[in-house]
């Protein structure tokens, strides 16, 4: 029964043990206050309004909601040089981007032109990020025309599907802007990155999948987006493959490709691949209108109505069936616009070493979306790719936007009659190599690396894009992820702790294969906050490590176990249900004349177990600061009682 | 730039600090099988299974799902005697109680009995606890009628309505039995005793209000639960209140509540209250029959059939509009059954030292409401009441449930007819009475005083219940506890910690005002893994800690910011998004000259740096086993850079 091969730890004397605190109370409205500052001011926005005179105040007020005041009186003329070179640069992508993608949305054409010229001088004034480069989003636009058309048929009622598609942008941009008003924006974290691969790379896949319609040149195809409706829709009717339209398409897309493999491996050369798709746009239009191939079943854009964005106030639809599917739509394509644009601005805020704020980009690209849905615009963020052009030809600022948004607009009061015979499978080809780039599989292998439960989100994600639709594999990713979470909080890990030889160190023994039993004593570390979902688990877990250790002692004839020390350093937060289970640990203990003991309660803990009386219970002296003062206890107890059987703590204990 | 005040800790030695390590690779389906595991099988149920002969295994088996071949060898006739006691006091219990609350669900008075004779006998074989008397419930027959009745109007279409309930009943079963069998149970443990508290308050309030129906002898009445419906309905219609009826039930109230409060100051006149039920039921019987108070605005039972539950297994309806009701209804009211009859087999287990297993349990309860949607029975459970008075009357088996069965079973076959005269108001009394104690305000009390969220939760789930429904109730009850545990992950708790002087121990200075600030070193605990849904919170929240720290350095003038430590003890798993907020939270810290440095990182921690390359990234020096060995280490080359400016690793930060 006697511990003889355990040494005391050094530095160790009884007497010396430090008490665990009980933090000092705090009136109820101060800690709520507090709780709710950390649960929503994280970042502290308003420290440096702090010992501000009211006008330096309402200048930094002004500065806040509009960046623009900030930067633009240091702004320069070799900024300008550089933006100047950005925005052209990125309108060149703009335009037949933009053109493309309101066709994957239903949308007429010129649409993407009308969304690239507002929402980028909003997003230049209210935005924070130097790199984002505003537009419209394949994603999102596919998002957007399959769940409105849920609703409304875009071939049967044009009219009402666009009038519903500006409705959806403001309800997307009113859902985006209150979410940052509310310092919501946590909301968006819990699209995780490997559900935001999965998605994009499945929502990439579909969009790929879509325009084999128009690279086949067919003209009937299924309004479904999965894979297999697709698929049965292209090969029912392989007699009706148009080889003139593949070839072409099959042509621009080798292009469009080779260009983007040759200014990677070339990154000075970056305006070759931002330049191809408006050269493409040209090829083709010049090959249609010399060869006159819309007769011969290549299909093309047609009429591009001339003149700016006319007000689309009055066109919103508030009326009932149709408002309901257009705040559904507004709030799930926000969502996705938003996870988008924030990443993006993030990781190129990260590269050029500058802080963005979450709440506020929400604020600008909210904005920016309830503006464009008054000026004939739709759903804006800012894509990956345009950004990355954007950061690439050198962007300085966000004037960059300003300038796409000029050339935009001298197109749009210009040019439109030049994309009367642009083929749309050019369009199409455009896509599809902005596509290709979204199928990030090199990620998917990290993921499968690192950890194989966001693996399996991401493929979820994926897989739930492509053979259902969109919003399935969104609503599976983000339930699993969450479902993860609460997992982590049902299932906690609990561990035992081993004595790390030479040392006053007690570590798990699965992580630390020399970390030494201490006998008559069982250290076990719970890694979770107590709450109701994980009380009975750790009940029944806590019973069993006991029960395990009585097992195995009754096979090596060990000294019976007579503590269980709960490490207590990593439970975050308990609930009244967690302390109804300690209450139930320390009865089953008792039955086995075990002596429960507690180390290191955290703050919010100590206070819980003061107030519910557990900690007068259990007694003062049967909680510890540290492992090692716990053991060192138990085991002068251990040896008193081996001396003096009969006195002391272990007295009751024989008589059980 | 000196940390003058500031002593090597005792025992450290620069030369002997510990490796913090990676645990061995395990094999993916191994580590795979040991989550699963941990996760379905945490009581690991196959343990006495192992080393059997297959003969003890059959044997074992079998007492696994029928504990009754466990504990009928022992019988004794003096269990015999004890059971007897309380099989006669709680059938006397359930008779009146059974006929009430099947009123309450819009059934007919006599499936109250029927549910009282067959789901009995299932449980005395299958169940594991031996207090649990089994009957059916206020709650749960509320919920049935109630979502029973958005499909079919019960005066409308009785026999429908009938039918449905079985269905409804059968599902229940279903679900309860595959949750047990799947190990499911932890779904149960998402309903926390503080949404029980409120749920219960609420709809026994709820229930209360319904019986003003028969108490003030009203005959129409609203079908709406909720206060407000209730209120108007009964104020409405003054000039239609009995007062034969209100006061024939006021004294019957009072008789019941008065009876009670006896038998809870002598415990040993349980009886008294158990029989007092009965003896209203036969008074008011008696007191109808001799004064003819039926024809006088008193409502009776009237006329119920004699004999046995008929079969009911053709009546089960499986066609589409009503599949679907009854599906959800048996979801929803099998889950709150499920919680009610654990928790209380639970409660009783505990007082009297033996285990209860959920999933058993709920395997159990699922095959008895299976059998009984089979014989004309609706959803049963183990409700509190019964089960206390059969606790308090002594019981020592679950052969006191026979008992009541077979008391009823005489019932059903020879006594019937004398419940014809039994008025309705008795029975709103027994209600009311029974209802009453499921008020428990004194735990809503104890929630407010140790956890305010905890009582938030519980008194949604009482407003939502009274003024809203009972699912509405129960859905923000469960998502309000739901929520909580995502705000801890979302938004996890950092502190700041201190050196606790004459230690080793490094502590948060929030909980330990007397913990000392290491110069030049800033040490941090974070208390929740590292996910997704945290990754941007943490990194704005450490920069803001850096910023601060940084700030009281300036006004204060004390050794500039160059270490800062992360404990890692309390991070339990980390993901994808945790690691990349790592390595972005360690190009901050480069930016501005300072090192950062890890501690204890738990082994799944360990695993996930190590596959990911932050740990040879951040260099195995920079992750220590404790605090203190990494501010060891920190001030040892804080001292060598003092002397030594241009040396070691601070060589390239003065370059920066």
């Amino acid at each position: 029964m006697g511990s003889v091969d355990y040494e005391y730890p050094m530095g160790m004397n009884f007497e010396s043990v430090h008490q665990v605190e009980v933090p000092p109370p705090q009136p109820f409205f101060r800690s709520l206050k507090y709780s709710l500052k950390e649960t929503f001011f994280p970042d502290d926005p308003l420290r440096r309004f702090k010992h501000q005179p009211p006008s330096k105040k309402l200048v930094l007020a002004l500065q806040y909601f509009f960046p623009i005041f900030e930067w633009a009186p240091q702004y320069t003329f070799q900024f300008f040089k550089s933006d100047l070179i950005a925005g052209i640069t990125i309108a060149s992508l703009a335009i037949p981007q933009g053109i493309s993608y309101a066709k994957l949305a239903s949308l007429p054409p010129i649409l993407g032109l009308y969304s690239s010229f507002i929402p980028p001088l909003i997003y230049a004034m209210m935005g924070s990020s130097r790199d984002l480069a505003v537009g419209t989003v394949a994603v999102g636009s596919l998002l957007m025309g399959s769940m409105l058309s849920n609703e409304v048929n875009p071939n049967e009622d044009p009219m009402l599907f666009l009038h519903l598609a500006f409705t959806a942008t403001l309800f997307a941009g009113l859902f985006q802007a209150v979410l940052g008003l509310l310092r919501l924006g946590f909301i968006v974290d819990f699209l995780s990155h490997a559900t935001i691969v999965g998605f994009m790379g499945g929502a990439a896949t579909v969009v790929i999948l879509q325009q084999l319609k128009s690279i086949l040149g067919l003209e009937r195809f299924t309004h479904a987006a999965d894979i297999i409706s697709v698929m049965r829709s292209v090969f029912t009717q392989t007699h009706q493959w148009r080889w003139e339209s593949a070839v072409l398409g099959f042509c621009f897309i080798f292009f469009l490709l080779v260009t983007r493999y040759f200014s990677k491996k070339q990154p000075r050369f970056f305006w070759v691949s931002a330049m191809a798709p408006l050269t493409s746009v040209i090829l083709g239009s010049l090959l249609v209108y010399f060869t006159h191939a819309e007769n011969h079943g290549v299909q093309v854009i047609g009429e591009l109505k001339k003149g700016l964005n006319p007000a689309s106030l009055t066109n919103l639809v508030f009326v009932s069936p149709y408002m309901i599917t257009a705040v559904k739509t507004g709030i799930v394509v926000g969502i996705i616009a938003l996870a988008e644009g924030i990443a993006v601005g993030r990781s190129f805020a990260m590269f050029k070493n500058y802080h963005i704020d979450g709440n506020k980009e929400m604020i600008a690209i909210g904005t920016m979306n309830i503006v464009g849905s008054f000026t004939s615009c739709y759903l804006t963020t800012g894509p990956f790719s345009r950004s990355a052009v954007n950061y690439n030809a050198g962007c300085k600022t966000a004037a960059s936007n300003i300038i796409m948004s000029i050339a935009v607009m001298l197109t749009l009061l210009f040019l439109t009659p030049l994309f009367h015979y642009t083929p749309l499978v050019v369009l199409s080809a455009i896509i599809v190599s902005a596509m290709l780039g979204l199928i990030d599989y090199q990620a998917a292998i990290h993921l499968w690396k690192i950890d194989k439960f966001d693996f399996v989100v991401c493929m979820s994600a994926y897989i739930g894009v492509v053979f259902g639709s969109v919003e399935i594999g969104l609503v599976i990713a983000v339930a699993l992820s969450v479902l993860r979470i609460l997992l982590f909080v049902a299932r906690p890990r609990t561990f035992v702790l081993g004595h790390i030889p030479n040392s006053v160190i007690y570590r798990n023994v699965e992580q630390y294969p020399n970390a030494k039993h201490v006998p008559g004593i069982l250290i076990l570390e719970i890694d979770a906050p107590i709450y109701f979902a994980n009380a009975s688990y750790l009940r029944e877990r806590i019973t069993r490590w006991i029960d395990e250790e009585e097992d195995r002692i009754k096979a090596t004839g060990e000294t019976s176990l007579q503590y269980v020390i709960m490490d207590m350093s990593a439970v975050g937060n308990i609930d009244t249900s967690g302390i109804s289970m300690l209450e139930e640990v320390k009865k089953i203990t008792e039955r086995r004349a075990q002596q429960l003991v507690l180390v290191n309660p955290g703050s919010e803990v100590m206070k819980k177990l003061n107030k519910s009386q557990f900690q007068n219970q259990l007694g003062q002296k049967w909680i510890y600061l540290t492992v090692e003062e716990a053991v060192g206890a138990c085991n002068y107890m251990l040896r008193e009682s081996k001396m003096n059987p009969r006195k002391g703590e272990s007295e009751d204990w024989n008589n059980v």
